[in-house]
């Protein structure tokens, strides 16, 4: 079986991350690239290390370019995405990397988006329990925020397993190209290197509650999160620091159990032998992720940690993932877990 | 008045830092220049940005070397700091940038350091309540360490005006530079370019007993702080990220006014207009501290973000300033507010 | 004396750095700031390293604002200072951070900038034979392009001794902020961290021509430039590597000889000693200028190499410098030759 | 067929790198990995990235660890290679990423490298005339240097066609993973960001003879490179600007056809659409070749320039697309054009 599949948005930084991994499937065709404000123009000059599809030209986001596809990813800005799948018909599978059918709770979606809620669609983390059953046969996907797929992989275990109040405190540190292609005068070069800088402090980051939905639904009861993402110098990659007081009883060893149960089983998620810590640098490029856990008896509390490559795991890996999964191909089809270090 | 003043450590981060401080300060005299695997060598080939002491030679740190100065600065290899200023005299000003003089309470210098307590001396963070009267006039100065600057500032104005439970959670970023000029393979720039990483994580590292101690006397209450340090792509700044449970009926405003109130007078601190966020680019090369407070109603937490460069008012500039107030110079004498940016 | 001081373009990367050099100029008060874009805006939100400036509010560019200092520095697009400068005083200093004056050969100005020529005046780089003279006194200088500024002082001495051929062949790294602050997306630090890619290649790029002016009047002879620029993932500083075919005769002591006479006397640049190569971070944010130069003996090439912070001696600082000459303060007054590194 | 591998030499750089593209590549089973002061310790703690390895143990290396592979591939320090050659049969592919049989004239490789010359291999760069044919069967492959590889391929297409006179003049700037997982002072992360810094200038570079012999033999006379390599603050890639006076009557047409003519058919070569330049962070992770040529009227030059990841096609890369050529694999295999951006 040859998938045939499309890309709205191929411009930015998810679709290209995209593209580079589709070229590497051995089950995909490459079919219509599209893109706004750049269509017309050839690839090569908008993502020049895809070699291979240098000659491709995008054509502009329309259900006619879209349609004849068994697949259609969307890398679109928020919003956007409801109105192309309404003209994609439902036996093609439509992969959102965008936030739109996310969450479950409309009052979030509305406080935090600003906009109706268009609905929710099968969560692309599969790793999370449920989740890969909801994606079997699937032809509707949302594909998780970034700091999210970090955050929930970081913590889950703790929470499944009743090891951790239900407050979370993380700090995640990002690459810039989470940021996307838009240039800002913020993001420019000049101003990220040498620098690390938080943003969207206080909870209002739009991640925070997915991350709640998700701790939350493993928890059984209302998860918190005090979510402080930061800047860091560095194209690519997400180090996410989470801790949450441990529940009475906690030890090392029980976190550590729950840890290895969790992941016992899992193709991209590696819990580090005891005293490696994760390194965003050790997954660049890579579907992987890397957790290790500890518990600080003074404090008491249990810190968790994970690195992710924000770009594939966290955006376009996590997407491949699960139309992988979706469409009934082996899971890690397309996928690696060897990241491009040094 | 000109300050005759000996270094002791001259070839590293923590000394060059000092040396470029001091070459700008118009009231020191730069005597003696001490190492001990670096001595005979040129100053130029180990600091090569020094370049007015680019002819100067390295001694061996001896207390002949050190002698005839109004001022010692120790930028030794923690447990070495005692030995030699027991050779000083009284009357000589000894400032020491390692962590030897800084913990008051013995059984956690040991603990964490593995050697005797050498005992306490006056505490070279001067905004700290208290802190700069007991440096007036003394002769001895134990240097802060580089995080517990940055986290006692973002802080403490919260302990001190009970706004806080005294369950700290923080998660700091620091540049390269604060891991020492020694060559280690994790340390190399192929390494740590491009990667975010954790260390010293679950309550391990040695600066976390120095946060709790001065957010304890602050509070007047143990507060127990739960400390994960990061390394981050860039050579020099720590960004602190600090977070802790608000007391009941703890508001943003009353945050914001107890942040003004504490750093009103302080020349080196900085609390910026609200919605703006502490960079650690924007105080490179300086003794300023950026500091920005949130407080997020759903997570009922107090976020606190400091920025500062670790070497200069994490390590000589603060050392500086110490200085400065222990000989009864200007406080500000040869330091600046202003950042090398971008 | 105060000399009091207008900027015209305080908010973009060069505007910038002069403020950071003024406010620790002993000679300098600060007057009007003007912007045109960023008008009303506050310093703090556009420039947050410069503290001290924080509550100053951006004017519009008018003939108004900038009447009444001593002297103007004029940071505006290429082509704008002329109208701007008609407007000033005879007697008031104006320092051209733009390219306007900086040709004296109106068809090079036409060709490479595709206005009309505006007119020469003095050239800010003082350590070229008869600069500081022309500079003495004067009420409009030139500050030269950064480039140039590099690569003339890599290769002056050589052709004032007559040592090299007259066909120069330069390839040069700088840091980003040499692009400037207008956000786009080859600038992005996503873009640029990680990468290097060379721009303006085949003698396309505006400072060619202001090269071989300065080195064909050392060598009185014209003298052609080969030029390729690279951008390089770090914020400041440029590398030059120069090399030109040595006339017959030349000797390494010979070449040494040229440059140890040049650079004797001069208070920023410093010929290294034997063995040791210029490095950008030992400049950074300083006036210095380092230099070396070797002697290839198989390829009968000499080798030149110069560092500099793009921002400082390449443009704000060398502005500075000529300020202080041609107003007869003392040349190093507010400058500095110590780098701020690591 | 499945080719069973052994790497000597497997907890550096080069062997990691090797590592990574030999997981990836369907016809090859990686057997013994050895190392000399890492043996006994696991992959996992040495090289992170490489997650499926990552219980393997580093084993001494010995001719007993060495035996029963079809290939060997060398990742050894510098004169070490021959010895452990000579205890392989002559049926084993062995492929040296050393030095040690690249040179053809014995005094460069004595005067270089200050050992007796061991021999000369077939030369793996397939690109280069006559020379993929001379790896096809052959038993023995000595990869090229990481510089000569950007230098002769950005080069040899305007020596073939005798457009540039026999003296190029070479400036590359390199990622710092070149030099080596060794720590070392001046490739610590503080001191490398933010840093351009030249080394090996003046011919003394030991890659220099080995692209005076590549282009020699393209050319059909001696050729000499004057070649100043530059450390750049990144951890990968290879950007070589390279440049050579044009032959009389040598116009851009001339140049762009000789190299469209030279890459037309070769798969990891890209000559670039005019305007476009070659970037480093477009190669990352690939065996990827990007190469421009431009003719500068003025200074009567050709400027040339490649980018290439110095681990990838400048090591590794190389290494295994000139085993699939010696073992009459299809070249491609295992093997990517499509780089790892942004």
């Amino acid at each position: 079986m040859t998938v045939r599949v499309a890309v709205a948005g191929a411009s930015g930084y998810a679709g290209g991350e995209l593209l580079r991994l589709l070229l590497a499937h051995p089950g995909v065709e490459i079919g219509a690239l599209t893109g706004n404000s750049n269509a017309g123009q050839r690839l090569g000059a908008l993502q020049p290390h895809l070699a291979p599809l240098a000659d491709r030209v995008l054509e502009p986001t329309t259900a006619e370019a879209l349609a004849g596809h068994d697949a259609v990813f969307l890398a679109l800005p928020h919003g956007q995405s409801a109105a192309v799948a309404e003209q994609l018909g439902d036996e093609v599978l439509v992969v959102d990397m965008g936030a739109d059918f996310r969450l479950r709770d409309a009052a979030d979606w509305e406080r935090f988006y600003g906009s109706p809620h268009a609905g929710t669609w099968p969560y692309g983390l599969p790793e999370l329990p449920g989740a890969r059953a909801a994606l079997e046969g699937s032809r509707r996907v949302a594909v998780p925020g970034c700091y999210p797929t970090a955050v929930s992989l970081a913590l889950f275990p703790a929470y499944a397993h009743g090891l951790a109040e239900p407050e979370a405190v993380v700090v995640a540190a990002s690459g810039t190209s989470g940021a996307g292609k838009a240039p800002k005068p913020h993001l420019l070069g000049s101003e990220v290197m040498g620098s690390m800088t938080p943003y969207g402090v206080g909870g209002s980051h739009r991640h925070t509650p997915e991350m709640a939905q998700n701790l939350g639904a493993v928890a059984g009861e209302p998860v918190t999160v005090s979510f402080t993402p930061t800047l860091a110098p560095m194209s690519r990659g997400i180090l996410a620091t989470c801790s949450a007081k441990a529940r009475p009883g906690t030890t090392g060893e029980a976190l550590r159990a729950a840890y290895e149960k969790a992941y016992a089983d899992e193709p991209f998620v590696r819990l580090l032998p005891e005293g490696q810590w994760p390194a965003t640098a050790s997954v660049q490029g890579s579907n992987a992720v890397q957790v290790q856990v500890a518990y600080d008896g003074t404090a008491g509390r249990l810190i968790a940690v994970s690195a992710i490559d924000n770009l594939t795991k966290g955006t376009a890996g996590g997407a491949v993932q699960s139309m992988n999964i979706a469409l009934g191909l082996p899971e890690e089809t397309g996928l690696s877990t060897i990241g491009v270090a040094p």
